[in-house]
């Protein structure tokens, strides 16, 4: 892929990254509300009528990873439907940009939107926890409390009010702490430290000091490469190999702690939904469930094969941040989604929500996933 | 649910538990080999026809996490098919036993079938690393490597010859080491242990001087609290605890080395599933690709909340492995993994394949999943 025209049709952070659909308030779905509810509102399967939908995405067409998972969810539509079901995707800023997605979805001038939740940030402050959260749920986590914990009842109604019906597309898997041209050793070093770093993470490294810097994804590369930046958090591995970071910077940090399992979303216009046959909504919902595991599965594969090139072809230095630096970025976070959490009752609600399911997962993942990784690498 | 019958239906080990399929050993399939070759050898659609399937399990029915997912299968292939495709799912013993699932599907008695491919280690030795190999890759990982690294195609390869298409069925996570009632704090408390565990993990503890028991499910409780044997493994708190075997065990171990992320399997008779119109061979590639995720985020979600009853409410007393003990049964879990890829060319290639996608996901998720795990419990 060409860099330059990536950057230009990306104009988001793609680093900057949620999920499965109920219709109404009131439902008491389980992680198939979506057909559950289709089944119910769903007009007879009409065999004859063939629908030709649109889908916008926040990613330049076939982005890495991000960009895979519409075109993916288009075919196996397609298939599954028997051709009755045509999703035509859109890339950023061929027919809206891509921070409209969300209106465009909303509006009906798009059927489908593929993006992240947290963009949306400024119409409902909570739509960042379907996102991710900065030292919470990984990817298996968050599609747990999304499926099993009552996390997609919640998002459902949050969309709700803007006609819209959300689904989880897809999870990055624990990011990279990003690159840096400026070595982290303290506390002390991160502050003022320039970095282009959005969402929750912003608030975050702000508060401890540092200077979170909104740049637009074509600037990124020069503003690193000339010292405007001193660094910038983009995904990991397999995007970054791509995106030619390591070109512009030092050093690569780990942990990603400000994004451990990046949820991508579905949207679908609710009007346009429940006036499927039911079983086109049924393959929608189980379509996206199936994405949603693809993107992880992609991810997991291809980021090792990229980590082996940045470090075995282009010498990249990776580095840990030092406990000291992790254990207050931790305690920062906490008191950054916190805060959200006050701003409307619902916030309040799904920042309870996914509080109790992390603060049991964290126990028994210490025991099991934790445990079983620090043990094979004894 | 009751304890005596469920394991009398049992008559195996649910906690000795692998997965997408391609038609010929020469298709060049990716993920959805099944569907994409579907496309090509399955007969137009007809949409008038309807197909009557039967799929067989080695669970009893609606055994929690196992048993949910064909139950599950079957219900969102129904709603996508609008009908056309109904599946009757039938627990162990309803018309097969545990253990002849696979020769059931393969010579066409059931159309489908679901169990783990462990249990087919005497057809074929290499089917054992579809489940779990100990020390071996996690759930992500797993999927990573069947979806995105070769794994499926090698198991299509393996399971042609018995006329099967195997599918991921699911994934337990990390499960626990098993119940105790000897403690372990020295490699020398491992010589002598008479545990009930089968498969490759039962090898491991004969190589370090242990005395592996094969016991049908039945018998299990019992010979646990009347010490015929030592220890058992079983799943993970949130069967252990229908089970409850914390009434007849002092100890909880964790991590479980022994089988790290437990695949089930979709099985499906050749012929039958490459007969059917291509949308539904589409519908039942993808609908297994959205049940494997599924249980994964049962199981995420339940777990937990299984810990905190088994400690909170029957003070189970949890202990971690030591080092010593850890470190030996990884250098054990290698040797025998060896000795099984030695039988066949294919098994040394299913092993060879699965070792390198370890390699390289060892190393990238020591700076992703795991160091943000340890982080976040710093």
């Amino acid at each position: 892929m060409k860099r330059r025209k990536f950057v230009a049709a990306l104009g988001v952070g793609a680093g900057a990254l949620a999920v499965s659909a109920c219709n109404s308030k009131t439902d008491s779905c389980g992680p198939d509300g979506a057909s559950g509810t289709g089944a119910q509102n769903g007009v007879m399967a009409d065999k004859k009528q063939t629908y030709n939908w649109k889908l916008v995405t926040s990613w330049p067409k076939n982005l890495p990873g991000l960009g895979e998972a519409p075109e993916r969810l288009s075919r196996i539509v397609k298939e599954m439907s028997d051709g009755r079901l045509n999703i035509k995707v859109y890339g950023a800023g061929e027919i809206v940009p891509a921070l409209e997605v969300f209106d465009a979805v909303s509006s009906g001038v798009s059927e489908i939107g593929h993006s992240g939740a947290y963009y949306w940030k400024g119409k409902a402050p909570a739509a960042q926890f379907f996102t991710a959260i900065p030292f919470g749920l990984t990817a298996q986590e968050i599609n747990g409390w999304l499926h099993y914990g009552g996390g997609l009842e919640l998002w459902r109604e949050l969309y709700d009010d803007f006609g819209l019906i959300p689904m989880a597309g897809g999870n990055t898997g624990v990011q990279m702490a990003g690159w840096f041209n400026k070595e982290i050793n303290s506390l002390e070093d991160m502050k003022g430290l320039k970095m282009r770093i959005p969402g929750l993470g912003g608030e975050v490294l702000r508060k401890i000091g540092g200077v979170p810097v909104t740049l637009p994804g074509g600037e990124l590369f020069t503003a690193l490469q000339t010292g405007t930046i001193d660094a910038t958090e983009w995904v990991g591995p397999y995007n970054d190999l791509a995106f030619g970071l390591y070109k512009a910077a030092k050093y690569y940090y780990y942990p990603g702690w400000h994004e451990p399992g990046a949820m991508l979303e579905f949207i679908f216009n609710k009007e346009k939904f429940n006036a499927l046959p039911a079983d086109l909504q049924a393959i929608l919902t189980h379509g996206c469930r199936a994405v949603n595991q693809d993107m992880l599965d992609v991810y997991t594969a291809k980021n090792n094969d990229a980590l082996v090139t940045l470090v075995e072809e282009h010498n990249v230095q990776l580095r840990k941040f030092p406990d000291e630096v992790l254990k207050e970025l931790r305690k920062v976070s906490h008191e950054v989604a916190l805060g959200i959490s006050e701003t409307s009752p619902l916030t309040k609600r799904i920042y309870d929500s996914v509080m109790k399911f992390k603060g049991s997962v964290v126990n028994y993942h210490a025991i099991s996933e934790q445990a079983y990784l620090n043990a094979r690498t004894l």
